[in-house]
């Protein structure tokens, strides 16, 4: 490489740094060690591979680019910055201020270009797999003409660290994703210090168990990085792992390769030490040379042209495969085919809402086309099996049942990914209990607003025998409270095809549809598309004569109890109304009138539930609830021993009209 | 071996197998397939190497032995049957049934013998570590003479797929812990059928590059399996994994090898073959032979000739080191040293109280010589360290301050480990947003009555910059709605130090601390052992004149502002109460008439928790909380933003009263 090439990529590189500092020791808040340490491979990473188009971020087959890492956030920024994306310089100069486009961590929902939120380690290490699931799904699909990126991420020690990325990296391994490349940022530096305080496992030697291509090369080199990613991406049948050695804190004479560049400002005294030793000028701040940007905007005119002949691209294949094409233009616009919810069953009989939702699935796999998922190896119990539409594996990517193993976290994060990469409606499953296992997976994907769906069955003690280590008790609740989560509970197989109908057509909310292990009746009616169920909440019986004396307000397996409980209760003259809730999320965007009118706040109502009575004292005076750990023993008697028979709900119900 | 000594060998076995086919036919639920598969390691295991006393399963230098595949719990309640401990034939005939010693998965808490609960799969793999750390650590600080034990487990294709095990394993490989040997229970088969649709990795490369010494031998062979644990008992310094290939079911004709015997009964017939195949009579059921349970009630025996040689081990240290030894018997006995509580330090400052809880592990750090924790690469944000106390590293393992990495959800696994072994106090802290990440491992201690310490830092926006990813809103309503769980969060400094005496006292309950990373005010009394939040709730500022008008419920930092807001509606002639209520658990376990003498029912309640307002209608009828998620900025700025403040308090307060 000539002198002026080699000096103008240095210019870059430096200009990513200056940004980093200045915005740190701007907001006094933030994290310059790992921008200045990351930004060789970052600049060789953007400037000679990542195909994008900084015009239009979200172009369909754009090669997606997380940093995992998120905590280095002002290297994405300075990145999106300086290639041309909707991110001012002032943008950075507000960065970690109210309301900027540049918050802490980076979010997907307030600044074009990012792809997910990160910060939260190991979720963009394991959301990649999941994008990378759909790229190869979408590709064996409708051709490698249309769909054929690559899936790249940014990658520090603490990624490698948590658990969620040893199942992640399993799963890729196993499933060959050859077009997934990280980038390892392996500055052996973490927040307490050294690595070596607690990490000193062979990661090369554990990701080639995993079945991974692992590079080792030196990060502070471009060249060596660029022809890393040239092999990582000459590799067809694994993923890859570059194992970038970097240097945290580059440039700053006595902070680099010290955790004290990690998680805070160098100092203005540093900062100035550090700008002079990489050539910086120490005004103006936030310094952005001439030709460093022209040379990072040329990726606009490389974005451009290559989108446009990818417009080609789609072209051909619509002239080529009309229908096809048709289908898979809808999947690339997020849009449902017209009248799919026609669809959706009905359920006359009893029937486990578990079964119901497997049902269902089933029902709209035909004309869902790109609706995939799977289970953490519980598919027969969770039943999310689509029958005769193949499996997802290696050699038969067109298949649509994913295997995640038991690895629910890697699993609900992957989930997330198929979804923000857009193209498929993807659900993964196991049961409620397990939540807890997956939880920070499926609270991002609240806070990012991808509407993934996650299927949870088994959700009370009428799981009966697997006993309190397998018994939900307080999940349904610590779900509701997650913001942006639509918790769905049905009472019935057709509450469950509505739910489902529900879940569907969210656009930036997830949801959780929880089911039972045990058949339950059908109780709501079985029009599915008007269904009442549909507004979150509804009255499933009216008190005799229309005026309730008392409320019943239950979910799930227990509405057929607060019926049966309802039916003693009008045979002592207690004009009795049972409300059915499979939606809180649902039920309180609905307008205060429709809600009062279900749930009235001067009638005394009991909640029925299986489960914490915690939160439900906004409906609800008395409850029927379960705040101790469960037992094991058949599921019927353990409904009886903890209470919920239509006696018990009765006497509680009784004794609230007693004291009111 | 002889051939008699071989027939009576595959007796005591096949007598093993012959149990877990009746109990699971008899309770027509569990899994049999791996009490069948695993009966000859465990046999190796259980009669050839486990130092333990049937008679007393609490000798505190026992060899700890975790099912970690719990779902094989009849293969634990078949050995401890067998080998003398309380668990009669009886038992094993109530499998699974209500009220039994014998649940469906292993239940510490209702079984002797039984060292945890299992069944979430990787808990026990991680527990194991725990134990293994206090045994390296409790040796290392009173001498090998006296603590000296292994920790062994079996655990399954499932375990290891969970992300926990692999940070668990990542971090024993790195403490080089060698007193830790783990048999992998190579079937190859899970729920949904071969490992190889979704679990294709060299497990054994991936062990190893963890650190850990591997064996690969035949599972169904008990002198391979028996020379292997030898081998592993003699490599001090690395913890060992024995893979040892089996098959699922053996002896069932038709299911053996097969996910048919997994999770379901074999069924009548299948049974009836299986036994047949084995040479088990068909009659009685629960058939255990003479000669069987002669050869495994040995156990006893041996176990009390164990303990009584230690016993004199003890004397002999007793003899030796009168002071050491007698700091040694109240560890083995869980006791605290009296007067421990008088070097609670008290706070008359403005501090976050996130330092005062640094403050008081560091007071009580002399009076607790076995208090030891520490972080998930947090020690500096979450003030873990024990000034002076050393780290605990494979060369050093008196050292107190414990390094977990970033990995949360062993970290808190291993402090449950710790405690569940016995003789150490142990706090593990990180950011209560990654409580999410650690939280099965939470749910677990609570389930079996550990008093583990959690410490979560960071506790609601007041941490400003790092925004939504790092802010958490739903997680302490999330944790409180966990059975027996003690969430705290104080209000100060003295609030803190009375919370940790809560904590340290607790004998069957786990408790998490959730402190600020921001400043607050002093608001509450200094005289620690006496503090009024000992309760639980507590009047912290008195309406003037006594008799409140409002009433203003706050928890941590959002009580000063609970009390400026005081201010400004007694200023408007509104006798107004401030109650400060760090623990719902504690409070709620107070006797009615107190709870009602802080928060009358009768008297408008504001409750004021910069988070969820699920679950506060229980005492409040109007919120200052947050059901959003938060924002990037800094912390002054979002308390302000989001409605923390006196101003907004009292409105919500005066838009109450004039609503009552």
């Amino acid at each position: 490489m000539s002198t002026v090439a080699a000096n103008l990529e240095q210019l870059c590189i430096n200009t990513i740094r200056g940004l980093a500092i200045d915005a740190v020791e701007s907001a006094n808040s933030g994290h310059p060690g790992m921008p200045m340490g990351a930004a060789p491979m970052a600049y060789a990473l953007w400037t000679r591979h990542l195909r994008h188009n900084p015009k239009d971020p979200s172009w369909f087959n754009r090669d997606r680019f997380i940093l995992s890492a998120g905590h280095g956030s002002m290297l994405l920024y300075a990145l999106l910055h300086l290639t041309g994306y909707d991110l001012s310089l002032e943008d950075l100069k507000s960065f970690r201020q109210m309301h900027s486009k540049t918050p802490g961590h980076p979010e997907n929902f307030m600044t074009p270009g990012v792809e997910m939120a990160t910060g939260p380690l190991g979720q963009g290490f394991a959301t990649g797999v999941g994008m990378a699931i759909a790229e190869k799904f979408l590709a064996a699909t409708y051709g490698e003409s249309v769909v054929d990126h690559h899936t790249y991420a940014i990658c520090s020690d603490g990624d490698l660290m948590e658990g969620i990325s040893s199942e992640a990296a399993s799963l890729a391994g196993h499933l060959r994703l050859g077009k997934l490349i990280y980038l390892y940022d392996d500055n052996e530096i973490t927040i307490d210090g050294s690595t070596a305080l607690a990490f000193s496992e062979d990661v090369r030697a554990r990701f080639e168990a995993f079945g991974w291509h692992v590079e080792r090369v030196d990060g502070m080199d471009v060249a060596a990085v660029d022809a890393a990613i040239d092999r990582a991406k000459a590799e067809a049948d694994r993923p890859s792992l570059i194992m970038a050695k970097t240097v945290i804190g580059y440039g700053s004479p006595n902070k680099a390769g010290s955790s004290k560049s990690h998680g805070s400002p160098l100092g203005a005294e540093e900062a100035r030490l550090a700008k002079e030793a990489l050539g910086i000028p120490l005004e103006p701040l936030f310094y952005v040379p001439e030709e460093a940007l022209r040379e990072m905007r040329e990726a606009v005119e490389r974005g451009i042209a290559w989108e446009a002949e990818w417009n080609e691209r789609v072209k051909a294949f619509e002239a080529g495969s009309p229908e096809r094409a048709a289908e898979f233009r809808l999947a690339v616009e997020g849009r449902l085919p017209e009248g799919w919810s026609q669809k959706l069953p009905s359920f006359p009989q009893k029937i486990a809402t578990r079964n119901a939702s497997g049902d269902v699935l089933n029902a709209l796999a035909n004309v869902l086309p790109t609706l995939i998922g799977g289970s953490a190896d519980l598919a027969g119990s969770v039943m999310t099996m689509l029958k005769g539409q193949g499996d997802f594996q290696a050699a038969t990517p067109a298949g649509r049942n994913l295997y995640f193993g038991v690895r629910e976290h890697a699993m609900m994060a992957a989930v997330n990914g198929i979804w923000m990469h857009g193209g498929c409606q993807a659900y993964g499953g196991t049961f409620l209990i397990f939540s807890d296992y997956c939880r920070p997976a499926l609270r991002l994907a609240a806070l990012m607003q991808c509407p993934s769906l996650f299927l949870f069955s088994h959700d009370s003690i009428g799981l009966g025998e697997d006993g309190p280590t397998h018994q939900p008790i307080e999940h349904l609740m610590a779900l509701r409270a997650i913001p942006n989560m639509n918790v769905m509970r049905p009472a019935d197989g057709n509450e469950t095809a509505a739910c489902l109908k529900i879940a569907l057509e969210m656009k930036s909310t997830p949801s959780c549809l929880v089911t039972t292990r045990q058949a339950v009746p059908q109780v709501s009616p079985g029009e599915i598309e008007s269904h009442p169920a549909l507004r979150g909440g509804y009255v499933v019986r009216e008190a005799q004569g229309g005026t309730p004396s008392c409320v019943l307000v239950a979910t799930g397996s227990e509405v057929s109890i607060a019926f049966s409980a309802a039916d003693r209760l009008e045979a002592e003259g207690v004009p009795t109304r049972v409300v059915s809730l499979p939606s809180w999320f649902v039920f309180e965007s609905q307008d205060v009138a429709y809600r009062r009118s279900v749930l009235p706040p001067a009638v005394p109502t009991v909640s029925v539930e299986a489960g914490t009575t915690l939160g439900w004292s906004r409906y609800a005076q008395a409850h029927v609830g379960l705040d101790r750990f469960g037992a094991s023993g058949p599921g019927p008697e353990l409904m009886v021993e903890f209470g919920f028979t239509p006696q018990h709900v009765a006497a509680v119900a009784r004794e609230l009209l007693r004291g009111a």
